[in-house]
C-alpha cells in the first residue's frame, strides 16, 4: 500500500480543537515528505536536521555507490553533501503501514534515485530519525526479468532463422572466453560465487564463474562426510529460488552441493568446472584485468573488467611452523586438507585449535573410533544449535517468522538495518538468554578444564563472526564430547613436535599418528597476492572485520566489513563471500554495481576506505 | 482465520428489532452448523435437504474414497448414506471470510473426517449448497514433514553408529528392489510419474518410478527441438517446489527437461532410468503384482501392490492401416516417432492429421524448408496462445491472479469446484471472447480452406481435452502458415498410398517423400492391454473422458474422468497422467488413496465406475 504524501502543515491545520497524537503513518509520511523537501531543495543542513543526533544512516549503493554507514548528523551531512546532486532522491513512500512500540516509529520505505529504485528501513524517535536503511533494488531501465516481466521463453510464429534455447545456449558457451570476453570473472563457484553469477545473469551481464572443482557442489562434497549446514533452512536461501518447503532445517552437505549443482543450471550460470586461475594483472590504461587460467589442462587468457574473488571468506590456511615439524614420522596437515575420520580408526590424533573445524573434526574422528586430543590454545565461544537457532535467528529466520509475514527479503533488510555500531547490544541479550537455557552444558565444559568466552563484550557469534570470522564453534554434538572426556583435551601453545609427539608449552606430551592444524585462515587478501601481488594486495588491504577494536579485529572503527562486496583500493577487485545469508543478500548489492559499471551509468564512490591493516 | 461456529438459532434471538441481514460469513457459519449438526446426528435427510435442489458435490478422496461428482438431492442422499459412517465429518470451518456475488456466497471451508483432514469450496444460494467441493489433504498421524514439521536433517550428537544422508540414500537404492519391495511401482517417469514419486516419497510410501528414457526430462529432450510448453508457467508448478521467479512464461523443452531432473533429485523420488516393464501379472490371493522390468539390459521382477501406469495421458499411438502403405517407398512414421525436422529439408512431407502434434510438426518441417502438406480428416478447434493464456487462465493462473491472493493451491481447488456437468457454461462465454479477439485470423483459416469447430457445444479447448483428450491446437504459430498457403493443406481420408504419393478420396494425389502419421492415441488401457492383458484391459475400460455424448466422449455421463487418479475395476491398478497442473494436483489424491492402502487404513470405495467402453 503506497500513501500520498501530504506536507505535514497541511495537516495541523483547523481541522477541530481536540487533534488526535499523530498516528505512525502520518509521523512517517510528515518525516518523508519534509526530508524529500529539503533533498530536492538541496538543502542539507535542512535534511539533517531532520535526524536524531544521535543516528545511523546506512546506504548500500543507493545514494554512495559504497556500502557505508555514517553516524550522527556530521555523519549524514557529510554523505548528502557529498551525493545529494548525483543521486537526486525522490519519491519516498512507506510501502505498508508503520508501526510503533516503545516509542520507536518503524517503517518500510521506497524511493528513486537518479538511475534507480530503492528500499528501505526507516526509525524515527521523538528526536527523529534514529536509524535510516537505504538500499538500490533495481536500476531503471535494467529491471530484472522476474515474475510479471518474466521472459516468454517461446518465440510464437514460425520463422526460417529459428534458433532455439538450447543451441542459443550452446553458442554461448561456444563463444564464451573466446570470441566474447566476460565483463566479469568471478573465481570461486560455491554459495557466493554461484549467486552472484545469477544476479548478474538475471541482469544481462556476461559473466563467468569459475572454479578448481569438477562439478558444482563439490566445494561440500569434498568436505568430511557428517557435515551439515550449521545454519537453519530459512537463512539459507539462494536469490530467486527457494528451498521446497520439504528441505530439512539442517541439509546435509551433499544435499546441498547437489542443489547447488542444480541451481547453477537452472539459473543458467555460465561455469566453468575443472578451472583455476593461476595469475592476474591489471592494466590500468585499457582498464582491463589478464587472467591466466588453466581450464581442465587448457590454458586460456580471460579479459575481464571486473574481477571478483569469491574463494571463500576463509581467505588462505594459516599454517603455522612449530620446531620440529620436519621430524615428526606421522602425517600432518590443515584442517581443510583433512580428509575425513575413515583412515584413522585406532590412531592417535592431536587436532592443534578449539573452534568449528576442530571441533567437528574431533567429533568425526571419534565417532570412527580414533583417539582424539584436542588442544585448546585460547578461548572459545560456544552455543548450542538449537539454542541459537530459536534465539538468535527466530525471530527474523524461522517458519513463524514467515508466517509473521517476515519473508526472507524482509528478514535481510532489517537484519541489514540494524548498524553494526550497535549491533552488539541487539545480541548482548540474546546470547545472555543462550547462556542461561544451556547453563548446564557451559558449567560441564568448564570443569573438562575448557577456556569458554563470549566474545569481547559478550555479543556473542554473530559478532565475532563479522568482526574475525572466527573464535567459535556452534555445537552440533562434538562439545559434548570434550565435556565428557571423550575426546581429550589439552591447553597451551605448540613447543615443538618430535618424531612422534606433540609437545606444548608446559612440557605435556601428546603421542599422535596424525597432527590436525585447525588453525584458521588468514584475510582474503592473502588469494589477491598470490593471484596477482603483494602490491596488490597491499594496496586493498586487510579484507572483513568491521576495525571493532576487540581480539582480531583491530580499529579503526569501519562501520562495514573491509572490503566485502564494495569498491576497493584496486579497481576493478571486488570480494565476495561469507555464508549463505550474505551470499544471497550482499550479492544483490555487488552484482547491482557491477551492472551499472557495465552499462556505463556513472557509480560516483563516496568515501572509499582506506587502508589501515595490511592482512 | 478460523471461525467459531455458532449455531444459527443463537444468532437470530432478541437482540434488536431492525436485524440486519445475515453477513455471508454468518450465513455460512449456519449452513455449516446445520450440516454439521444433521451430520453427527446421523441425519441424512436434514444434511440432503440443506443442499439446493439442482446442485454439485464434489469429492476428492474425503468422504468416498473416489474422485465422485453427484448431482441434486438425490446424489447427495446417496454419497451420505453410503459414506457418512465411515467418513465421520466434523469441525467444518471457514478458512478465511466468505465473499458474495451475484447472490451466491464463496466461501474456503477445512472439516476433518474419522482419518483424515480435508479443505474445500462451499458455494451457497439462498436454496441451498449449489456447489460443494471437499477434498481430503492430509491422512491423521500421516501428516506430511513440511514447513513447521519439515525434518531436521542433521542429527545432532555425536555417535558411533552414525550414517549420513548419503550412506543412507546409497543403502535405499542398492536395497529397493532386492531386499525390499515397493508398494507402489509408477511405470512412466515424465511429470506424471514424477509428481506422484515426490508426493510419495513425502508420504513414506516405499515407491518406485521407472522410465525407459536413460534421464529423467528425456520425455522432453527427445521431442523435436522447437518444442516449448503450450501452457504458461504459473498453470505449471510441481508439488512442494515453483518454478523461479524467472522462470520463463513458455518453458522451452530442454528447460523443462533439466528442472524435471533436477526436481526428481532434489525430492529424492526412487527412479530407475533405462527401465522398461515388459510383463505385469497380478495375484488376487496375495495382492501383489509381479512386474517383469528390463533395467538397462538386466531382468528383474518387481512385487508391488499397486501398480501405477503414467505412461502418458496420449496412451499408445494409433497408427493407421491404408492400402499401399507397404508399397510406399519414401519413410513413413507416426508422429510420436518424427525425429524433427533436420532431416528433411527440400523434401515432399505429407502430415495426416490436423491438430497439435501435426501443425507442431509441420511448423518445424516449413522452418528446415521442407515441402510441406497437410492433410486435414475432420475439424480442428484452434485456439492462440496467448488469448487461451490471457483470457482462458488468466484469472486463476497468472501474476495478477497471485498478486490477487490466488495461489497455484487456491487455483487447483477453484478449478476442482467446477463441476464437469456445467463446466462448458463457464468455458462458452471464454471462447466467445476468444472468437471475437481473434476474428480475423479465424476468417484468414477459413479462406485457407480449413475447417475450425469449437467443439460440440462451444466449449472449447480444455472440455475437449477433458472429454477426447484430442482435436484441437493451442496456436503457437504453425497455423499462420496454413493460413497463408506456406503449408499446404489438403482435405478428406486417405484413400491408399502409392510408391511416391498419398492419394486421398477425391482423387487428390500427394507427392510424398515423408508421410507422418500424426493420428493421435488410443486410451490409455491400451497399455495395460500390452502389459497385462486384453483381459485386464476390458475390464478396466476406457480411460480419460466424462461421458459427455459428445464427438469421441460417448455416454453415459460419468461425472469425472474414467479411471484417472481413482480405484479401477482392477484391483490395484491406477492410472496417472495429464498436464502438469493436472499430474500437480491430482497426484495429491493419488497420493493419498495409495498411503491409505499401504497404512491398513480402511478405504471403503464409493460408487467404483463400471465399464462402458472397452477403449
Amino acid at each position: 500500500m503506497t500513501q500520498t504524501l501530504e506536507p505535514q502543515t497541511e495537516r495541523t491545520g483547523s481541522e477541530g480543537p481536540a487533534e488526535a497524537p499523530p498516528s505512525p503513518q502520518q509521523r512517517v509520511d510528515g518525516w518523508l515528505s519534509a526530508f524529500e523537501s529539503a533533498l530536492t531543495d538541496g538543502d542539507v543542513e535542512r535534511a539533517t536536521s531532520l535526524f536524531a543526533p544521535t543516528c545511523f544512516w546506512r546506504d548500500l549503493v543507493a545514494f554512495s555507490w559504497n556500502l557505508t554507514t555514517v553516524e550522527n548528523r556530521d555523519g549524514v551531512r557529510s554523505l548528502l553533501t557529498a551525493t545529494l546532486e548525483a543521486a537526486s532522491p525522490s519519491t519516498f513512500r512507506t510501502s505498508e503501514e508503520p508501526t510503533e512500540e516503545d516509542g520507536v516509529v518503524t517503517a518500510w520505505i521506497t524511493f528513486e534515485t537518479a538511475v534507480g529504485r530503492g528500499r528501505g528501513l526507516l526509525r524515527l524517535t521523538d528526536e527523529g530519525a534514529w536509524t535510516l536503511l537505504t538500499t538500490l533494488y533495481e536500476l531503471k531501465g535494467h529491471e530484472e526479468p522476474l515474475r510479471g516481466g518474466r521472459p516468454m521463453g517461446a518465440e510464437h510464429g514460425a520463422r526460417k532463422d529459428r534458433t532455439t534455447w538450447t543451441e542459443r545456449r550452446a553458442a554461448e558457451e561456444e563463444a564464451l572466453g573466446h570470441t566474447v570476453q566476460p565483463e566479469v570473472l568471478v573465481i570461486g563457484g560455491g554459495q557466493g560465487g554461484i549467486a552472484l553469477g545469477a544476479r548478474l545473469r538475471q541482469l544481462g551481464v556476461p559473466a563467468l564463474v569459475i572454479d578448481r572443482y569438477a562439478r558444482p557442489g563439490d566445494q561440500w562434497r569434498s568436505r568430511y562426510k557428517s557435515l551439515c549446514l550449521h545454519d537453519p533452512v530459512w537463512y539459507d536461501h539462494l536469490p530467486y529460488l527457494k528451498f521446497p518447503e520439504n528441505w530439512p532445517v539442517f541439509a546435509p552437505k551433499d544435499k546441498v552441493a547437489d542443489w547447488l549443482e542444480f541451481y547453477t543450471k537452472v539459473m543458467e550460470v555460465p561455469y566453468w568446472s575443472s578451472t583455476t586461475a593461476t595469475k592476474a594483472s591489471y592494466d590500468e590504461a585499457s582498464g582491463e584485468w589478464s587472467v591466466e587460467i588453466d581450464r581442465d589442462g587448457v590454458a586460456m587468457t580471460l579479459h575481464p573488467r571486473q574481477l571478483v574473488l569469491a574463494t571463500g571468506m576463509s581467505g588462505k590456511p594459516n599454517v603455522p611452523n612449530f620446531p620440529g615439524q620436519e621430524l615428526f614420522a606421522g602425517e600432518q596437515h590443515h584442517s581443510s586438507q583433512h580428509p575425513g575420520p575413515d583412515a584413522y580408526a585406532g590412531k592417535k590424533v592431536v587436532v592443534i585449535g578449539s573452534n568449528n573445524s576442530a571441533f567437528d573434526i574431533c567429533g568425526a574422528l571419534w565417532e570412527h573410533d580414533a583417539d582424539v586430543t584436542m588442544v585448546q590454545r585460547s578461548s572459545t565461544h560456544i552455543v548450542k544449535s538449537d539454542s541459537l537457532m530459536e534465539i538468535g535467528l527466530g525471530a527474523l529466520y524461522s517458519e513463524e517468522a514467515l508466517a509473521a509475514g517476515v519473508t526472507t527479503e524482509k528478514a535481510d533488510l532489517i537484519f541489514a538495518s540494524l548498524p553494526y555500531r550497535i549491533m552488539h547490544e541487539f545480541q548482548i541479550p540474546l546470547y545472555q538468554q543462550m547462556r542461561e537455557r544451556d547453563q548446564e552444558f557451559y558449567d560441564r565444559m568448564e570443569r573438562a578444564g575448557f577456556d569458554l568466552d563470549w566474545g569481547d563484550d559478550g555479543s556473542g557469534l554473530f559478532l565475532k563472526y563479522l568482526r574475525r570470522g572466527s573464535g567459535y564453534y556452534i555445537d552440533v554434538g562434538a562439545a559434548e564430547l570434550v565435556a565428557d572426556g571423550e575426546v581429550k583435551l589439552a591447553k597451551g601453545e605448540v613447543d615443538h613436535l618430535t618424531e612422534r609427539t606433540v609437545v606444548l608449552a608446559d612440557g605435556t606430551e601428546l603421542e599422535a599418528d596424525l597432527v590436525v592444524y585447525a588453525t584458521g585462515y588468514g584475510s582474503m587478501n592473502g588469494w589477491a597476492a598470490d593471484l596477482i601481488s603483494q602490491e596488490v594486495a597491499d594496496r586493498v588491504g586487510k579484507v572483513w572485520g568491521l576495525g571493532s577494536e576487540t581480539t582480531k579485529d583491530p580499529g579503526p572503527w569501519e562501520g562495514e566489513q573491509r572490503n566485502m562486496w564494495k569498491p576497493t583500493q584496486q579497481p576493478g577487485l571486488w570480494f565476495h563471500g561469507g555464508n549463505l545469508h550474505q551470499s544471497r543478500h550482499y550479492s544483490l548489492y555487488l552484482a547491482l554495481q557491477l551492472k551499472a559499471r557495465y552499462e556505463g551509468i556513472p557509480t560516483p564512490v563516496h568515501d572509499l576506505a582506506p587502508v589501515h591493516h595490511l592482512s
